[in-house]
């Protein structure tokens, strides 16, 4: 069959390949030059795309041409320096150059045996990450898919824990356990506490103080009013920078609480946890080294491409215990003396997601990541000055992490006016927002983070907001 | 910082992209000059790697050759032709330049609007499989990750809607649910059930018939004596194509059962799911048009990189309650309107999954897959008629699906003999098979299914086969 069809062999790929690097390069340099978000409407793109597969095989050029047609100006452009939105889903050179090779070998990573570098490699990315951020050696990583997927392992190793210690399954255990989180914690927390199978009316979003961090007298209330109802306290999850505002948990109080009352700490460090590789930022870790379970994702701040979370526990041994899977097609006669990455998570199938991490660090080095950071911190606080500075705006929180909150000011439904200010703002393509509710209000975020960010590209931004609310106004 | 560091231009990036390509190239025409595995002991390249990450940057060049002398000798070869291991995880040629520009644009596919262009790539390229398989248009589709993390899902929203259906959680409806699969599915299934919280002495493994194959008699008493001990029978697990052989449950039957019991039944055709798109094979999916759910790994045996399941759903409103995830900061005014598939599964962040299923099947067509299927299954079937004319040797089952298990024959004990053939046979890196142990009997198992297999490369593991056997005996 091999001989009847195009860009089998491997000189085809060769010669499609280096063509599509051409394209790859433009568009890294050039992406600026589209809308961040393209004037597509539901629907649009799907109906130009034929609603039936072909039966025949179709030149690649005729495909290339039609993924620059009718793909790229429908999508939505994570890399261009006027997108702000949500957190940053990085790219990196070293990283798109790791992925190409990682998509070559098409490694499968489950086990030792069947990518024995993949996994030791794994193994010393972990312990490297694991030191950049300041961790103690008694933690070991393991990378996750995304936060997601790495804060519901934890849960359900929490809940499996705690029904351990409740000794077992008898008398409705798992009715009785309760989880505890903030308002503010990200969506996938409470969703994760429902899909391992809490009760979804013990899932408790606590309040959150001044700050947007969980309050640690409300915590302490809600575990003993659960108690003294004749409930099972199993897990509390810290966030250490919400989604909202960067806002971080007392996770030194937190901790103590979780030792006191022996549950289960879970830390979603998901966006931030990157910035403790900063000597100077290392603080918003203080009580982590507490902690049973830590996320965080250097796919967010620390240029690897999604997906890469790093996943680290302080007990191995207990997430082993709900995890670990053994048939007879996956033993081997040395799996004492490995690790066997699919005894860590959900998924038996793993990328070699190591290979990019290898690749950015080295690239960069830690200095080099550090000094991105800390200009991406700069920025966020430049952004910051101007908006304070501004009587038509109010800053929201003093944005220490390149995450700045912001409204527009003024008497009428504020809530409304910043709604409309946005749309007004990410309708003409030059650049991107995310709006949230914070503590009630409305507000609009500015989320730095991405590896080509200038200064220039943060004036401009400002500048085009100054000039959609005086649209508003007028 | 931009100006400081190395390999953050686009301009250095072409060049060493351009220089990777042909490394990749020549990667994929001489992966057969490597050993399968690679000759090292646990441990072994971890003991290479520095124990800290370099605090500055180092050149790319010098990360390159890092690549080649360190990990990949050190790296078991999926792509090798002789590799018959696990089930194949593709790559092709149109796959590997479609994770070059998923890489290089770095989109996030949570919801419509991080990337409206793939999200609707996805809902068009879900419509064109279940076409391909013959799957009834009341299905709708999302790419997940995995099979595992597809059959976790499946289990957890059977599990909501056992709860749901039983009047919620008051009374231990949860500890009452009980889940049945075969004694030969795969092991996410079980892991699965544990994790979405079914109790493990609430996960029936039931017997399987002389094909391997789930036996229903044994799921109907199951389900009774079940009943009648006061639990609540929530969901079936059927697989078509079991890992070990290729057993084929009995769909029909299984679904009739869950249809008069009402319980979700669940369809695992990992592997085997892509021959349905062989009219002549059509069959193995008789039934699951009846099914809650179904998952099949375009991964597997569809030439598309792995990481990419196609997960169907016939209620997806059930799918919803389970796993939507109604956050501010993710909210968009045309949500009515549009697919958000972060509310489709576990992880809230995606990957730009769909591109390479479209580059795979249009440069292939569907007829160019069937044909490779097709190939396929001619050699399993060669391959079984050598194993079924030798002497000293016994086929197990019939092999349909380009999956072949065997076993040395002999007076002696059978299963260590085998174990010692295998260890034999996969220690000088020419050829590479799995074992397992099929109701009972250790056998090996060579399962076909990369694009590159050949006849020549079938009938050379063949001939590694028959000599180790002979070297035990000598």
């Amino acid at each position: 069959m091999a001989a009847e069809l195009p860009t089998l062999d491997p000189e085809s790929f060769r010669a499609q390949a280096h063509q599509l690097v051409d394209w790859m390069a433009d568009y890294l340099a050039r992406v600026g030059e589209y809308p961040v978000q393209p004037p597509v409407t539901p629907g649009e793109i799907r109906a130009r795309l034929p609603a039936a597969p072909p039966a025949r095989p179709e030149q690649f050029d005729r495909i290339v041409a039609d993924f620059r047609q009718l793909i790229v100006p429908g999508l939505t452009h994570w890399g261009h320096p006027g997108f702000f939105g949500y957190f940053p889903a990085n790219t990196s050179p070293p990283s798109i150059l790791a992925e190409m090779l990682t998509a070559t070998i098409g490694a499968q990573c489950m086990s030792w045996n069947t990518s024995p570098a993949a996994t030791e490699l794994e193994q010393v990315m972990m312990e490297w990450l694991r030191q950049m951020l300041g961790l103690p050696d008694s933690f070991t990583g393991v990378i996750q898919d995304t936060a997601s997927t790495a804060t519901l392992v934890a849960l359900i190793t929490a809940r499996d824990a705690a029904v351990a210690r409740a000794g077992g399954r008898e008398g409705g255990t798992l009715d009785r356990l309760t989880v505890y989180t903030s308002s503010e914690a990200n969506s996938s927390v409470p969703k994760g506490a429902r899909l391992a199978g809490f009760r979804p009316d013990h899932i408790r979003l606590l309040d959150t103080d001044a700050t947007a961090a969980m309050s640690l007298p409300a915590l302490e209330q809600a575990i003993a009013a659960d108690r003294a109802a004749g409930l099972l306290p199993a897990c509390v999850v810290a966030t250490v920078g919400t989604t909202g505002s960067t806002a971080i948990d007392p996770v030194p109080g937190i901790a103590a609480v979780c030792r006191r009352e022996a549950l289960w700490l879970h830390v979603d460090a998901a966006f931030a946890g990157s910035a403790a590789i900063l000597p100077e930022l290392r603080w918003i870790l203080d009580g982590a080294e507490q902690a049973d379970s830590l996320v965080f994702n250097p796919h967010k701040w620390l240029l690897v491409n999604f997906d890469c979370s790093a996943y680290f526990v302080r007990d191995r041994a207990a997430l082993l215990r709900s995890f670990a899977a053994s048939a007879e097609i996956l033993k081997a006669g040395y799996d004492d003396a490995v690790i066997n990455y699919r005894d860590w998570g959900i998924q038996l199938g793993r990328r070699f997601r190591a290979l990019k991490l290898w690749f950015v660090i080295r690239s960069y080095g830690v200095e080099g990541l550090q000094a991105m950071l800390r200009e991406h911190i700069r920025l966020g606080k430049l952004f910051a000055s101007w908006v304070a500075r501004h009587d038509g705006f109010e800053l929201i929180g003093d944005a220490p992490l390149a995450t700045v909150c912001f409204r527009q000011g003024g008497s009428a439904d504020l809530d409304a006016l910043n709604q409309r200010l946005l749309a007004r703002l990410n309708a003409d393509g030059k650049t991107f927002l995310t709006g949230t509710r914070l503590r009630g209000r409305y507000v609009l975020r500015l989320a730095l983070g991405h590896l080509t960010t200038s200064e220039a590209d943060v004036r401009r931004a400002w500048q085009l907001i100054v000039a959609a609310a005086g649209e508003g106004e007028g």
